[in-house]
């Protein structure tokens, strides 16, 4: 298995992680893009969002309820973050994993700002 | 009740739909960021992703699943997407109205990129 974060989660690359269960593990991204910014991903692997199925929507919906928990522990509940999930080349998909960025920490750009 | 999308649920205020079944709808963002850019809900009214209980994990679930099929719908999988949840000041809410934004139709900008 190739996938970097199926290393994350076997431990064979270390990662600083923030929250973790049997299925679910969150870990700081070590690029940040903001002050706080968290990765959230089944341990499961799970190429994209395109590659979810329909029994996944339990697990799908614990990677949300977890970046909201995450959130809330890393004190950026009540001023706010963002949840990202990239598909793809158009999305900027890097690691073909799914992963929900957390971002938060400062006021964050609009939706869709090119650099 | 005073919430725009539930207005959009009810039928009361129009909406662009391209997806309905019991739980969750699918509609075009009338202020459109991106060539595709459509928001599913859940019908019922969760106010954001900080009010959303462990409950919620399977209608979650579904919302990230339905923006998978709206995606492949308007023919935006295979070239990708984001999907993005604001949550508080911070992340740019301006409904208070659980809503996943759907983006693509082109290559989208950074995940924190300020105008």
């Amino acid at each position: 298995m190739d996938c970097i974060f199926c290393k994350i989660v076997n431990g064979d690359i270390p990662s600083q992680k923030v929250f973790e269960n049997d299925r679910v593990l969150a870990f700081r991204d070590i690029q940040p893009a903001a002050p706080t910014h968290v990765l959230v991903i089944p341990k499961k692997h799970i190429a994209s969002m395109n590659e979810a199925q329909d029994e996944d929507a339990e697990l799908l919906g614990e990677l949300l309820l977890t970046a909201k928990k995450v959130a809330a522990e890393l004190g950026i509940a009540e001023s706010g973050y963002r949840l990202v999930n990239n598909v793809g080349p158009n999305g900027g998909q890097v690691v073909y994993h799914i992963h929900v960025h957390i971002l938060g920490g400062e006021k964050l750009g609009g939706l869709n700002v090119k650099a």
